[in-house]
C-alpha cells in the first residue's frame, strides 16, 4: 500500500510531469548537492587540508561546495546546506575555542533549536594536530557529537573518524598521504549526501522522517 | 547528463517497466528495510529498551526488524541488515565485554575488513546504566565510534547520542519516558534507512558510493 | 640506599630543624592547598553548582578556595593553585565556548607550554546540562582530557567522571543530591591534593618528578 | 592544630624512632611501590609496548612491577598494587574485548564494588594500532574513564592520554621513539605512585580520603 502510493508519486512526478524525456529534463531544477567546509586555521595547516576536502567533495559532479572559516560562516550559509564538514586544529585534546564557538553560535545565534534545523544534513570532520594520539581524534569525535546532538546523519571519511593530519614530528605540515585522506571525506561526504538528496528529490512519501 | 540518465533509468524502471499502476505494483520485488536489533543483558533492562527500539522500527511500514542477542548474532544476519542499532548496559563506562566481542568478531570471525562490508549500513545505539552521568553517554559514543571505522553511517535518536535509561534511583528500572525515548531510536533509524534504501532502490549512477 | 637519604632528609627537615615541638611547629609555613574553582555560567546552575564544589573543598581544614569566573582569571591565579575544578554547561555535548577559549588561553597567553605549567597539578570536573545523557560525561571527560594533555593528576569525585548536574525535566534546576555531589567533588579534590601536597612539604627526593 | 598532629606523628615515626640513622633505616619495612602493568596482545606489538613501560617504572628505584597478561590477573595481584598500567591493541576504536572483560571482571568476579577497592591506586593506559588517529586516543580515554569510575587516580605520560604506537603503515611495528614513550609511561606512573605513597607511609591524618 506504501509502495502503491509511493509508485504512484514517482510517476506522477516523473511520467506524468511532462510529455517527453527532454521536457522531463528540462522541467525539474538541476540537482545539486551543497557542502560547506568550515575550518578553523591559524597556521594555515587546517586551511589546506580544508582545501583538499573541498576539492575531494567538488570532485563529484554536481556537487557545490562552499569553503569558509567558521567565523565568517551565516546563518543562511548554513542552513542552505546539504552537507556540513567542519575542521579544526587540535587545541588540548578537542577543537579550537574558535570552532567551539561556532557550534554554540548555532544554537545562541542562528537558532538552530528546537526546530532541529540541521536535522537530517549530513556531518563529517577533519583535524590537524602537532602530535600522533595527541588528541585528533577526540577533536573529530567531540565535533561529530555536537552533529548528532543536532540530528545530524555523520560519516567518517579519510579514516576511522574522519580525515587528520599530524603537523609536527618526522613529517611536518602537510604531506600528500594526509592531503588524499582530506579528499577522499570530501569524496565520501559528497557521495552519501547524494544517496540521501536524491532519495528527496525522488519521492516524498509517510517515511520521510519527520 | 546525469541527471538525464537518472530520469530515464526511473522511468524504465517504474514508467515504462508496466502499463498500469497495478503491473508496476507488481512487478519489482517488495521494498523492505531489514533493521537488526542487537543487545546484550544480563538484568533484563537492555533487554526490554531492545524491545522498545524493536517495536518503534517496526512501526515503519515495510521495516523487518530481527532482534538477537549479540552472541546469537550470525554473519550473515548481520552482512544481511540494512541498519544495525546496539544496545548495551554501561559496564565502567564503556560497553560490556560481551559487546565489545561482538564487535571484535566482526574483524577476526565475519571478516568485514578489509571489504568493510558494514559500509553505508545505518548504524545507532542504545544503552541502560544504574546512575546518570555513569557512562551511558561514552557507551554510545564508543559504540557509534566502532561503526564510523566500519564507515557506517551513524544517527542519534531519542537522546543526543542515542536512547538511555538510568536504571537506579530515583525512577529504577525503566520508565515509559525511557521506553518511549528506545521507540524513538528505532522509529529514527528505521526512518533514515528508507532514505538510504530507497534512494539505491531507486536509481544506480555514477554518484552511487564506491 | 634511597629510603636513607630519604630518612635524613626528613629528619634535617622536620627533627633537626628545630629544638622543641612547638619550635617545629612555628617554623615552617603553614601548610595551605589552595584549589582554583573555574566555571562559566549563563544561566546560574552551573555558578551555583561552583558554589557547592566550593564550599566542599573548603570543609576540608587548611584549603584554600579561589572561585572564579572562567574569563576573569590570570595566569598567576592558575599557577598558583595546587588543584583546579573546572565546570561548564554543556552545549552539543562538550564544554562551553567560554571555557574552551581559557584551556586555549593557557597555550596562546598563560604560555603553559613548553615547561608543562599545570604539571602535577590535581584536575577535575563539573558539568551542567539540561538533558540526562546529553552531553555532561563528554563535558567532563573533555575537560580532563585537556587536563591530562596538560600532565595534571585526574580524579573523578561526585559522580563516575565528576559531579553533574541534569536541570530540565522532572527535577528543573539544582536539586539537593545534586548539590551534594558538587559538594563530594569538592572534598575529593581537597583530600587527594593534600595527600599529594604534604608529600612534597615532607621529603624532596630523586623520586620526585621531573 | 592539625599541622602540630601531623608533625608529632611525622617526628614519631621518623625521629624519635630510633637512636641513630643507621637504626632508623633498618626499622621501618622498606618501603616500595607496586606497579601492575598488564596488557593484552595478539601480534606481540602490544606486549613489546608493555615490557618497555615496566622497564621504564623498574628504573625508579624501589618499584616492583608485575607484568601480566589480563587473563591472568587475579584479584589479589590487582588489589596489591599501587598502580595498574593497562595496554590494549586498538579494536573498533576501543580496547579489545580481552582487555574489557578483564575490567568487567573487577566488578563481577573480583568485588571491587560497592567498597570501591581501587581507589587511589595509580592509573594509566597505552595502546597500539594499524593505523594513525584510527582509535589509539579513544582506547586510552575509554581505560582510563573505566579508571576514573573506580575511583583511580589518572595520569598521561609518553603522549597526552598515554603511550601509543602505530604498528602499521610508513613505520611498521614498534620503533624506539614509541618504545622511548612506553618507558616514559613506566617512570611517569612510578613517579606519581611514590608522590602517593610515600605521603601514606609519613602520615595517617584527618586529611586521607576516606
Amino acid at each position: 500500500m506504501v509502495f502503491f502510493t509511493r509508485c504512484c508519486l514517482l510517476i506522477g512526478v516523473f511520467a506524468f510531469g511532462g510529455g517527453s524525456v527532454e521536457h522531463l529534463h528540462a522541467a525539474p531544477p538541476e540537482p545539486v548537492v551543497r557542502v560547506l567546509v568550515a575550518y578553523h586555521s591559524l597556521t594555515g595547516h587546517t586551511h589546506k587540508m580544508a582545501k583538499a576536502v573541498a576539492e575531494g567533495a567538488r570532485s563529484i559532479p554536481g556537487t557545490i561546495v562552499n569553503l569558509q572559516p567558521v567565523n565568517a560562516i551565516s546563518a543562511e550559509q548554513l542552513f542552505a546546506s546539504d552537507a556540513l564538514i567542519v575542521g579544526s586544529p587540535v587545541y588540548w585534546g578537542n577543537m579550537a575555542g574558535e570552532v567551539k564557538a561556532f557550534f554554540d553560535k548555532w544554537q545562541f545565534q542562528f537558532g538552530v533549536f528546537p526546530e532541529f534545523k540541521m536535522r537530517n544534513k549530513i556531518g563529517a570532520a577533519f583535524a590537524t594536530g602537532g602530535q600522533r594520539a595527541g588528541g585528533k581524534e577526540l577533536t573529530m569525535i567531540t565535533m561529530l557529537a555536537a552533529m548528532l546532538g543536532n540530528q545530524m546523519i555523520v560519516v567518517s571519511g579519510g579514516g576511522a573518524f574522519g580525515a587528520s593530519a599530524t603537523t609536527e614530528g618526522d613529517s611536518p605540515g602537510l604531506d600528500e598521504q594526509e592531503l588524499a585522506r582530506a579528499r577522499a571525506l570530501g569524496v565520501r561526504v559528497a557521495e552519501v549526501t547524494w544517496l540521501m538528496k536524491q532519495r528527496h528529490m525522488v519521492s516524498k512519501d509517510s517515511h520521510t522522517t519527520k
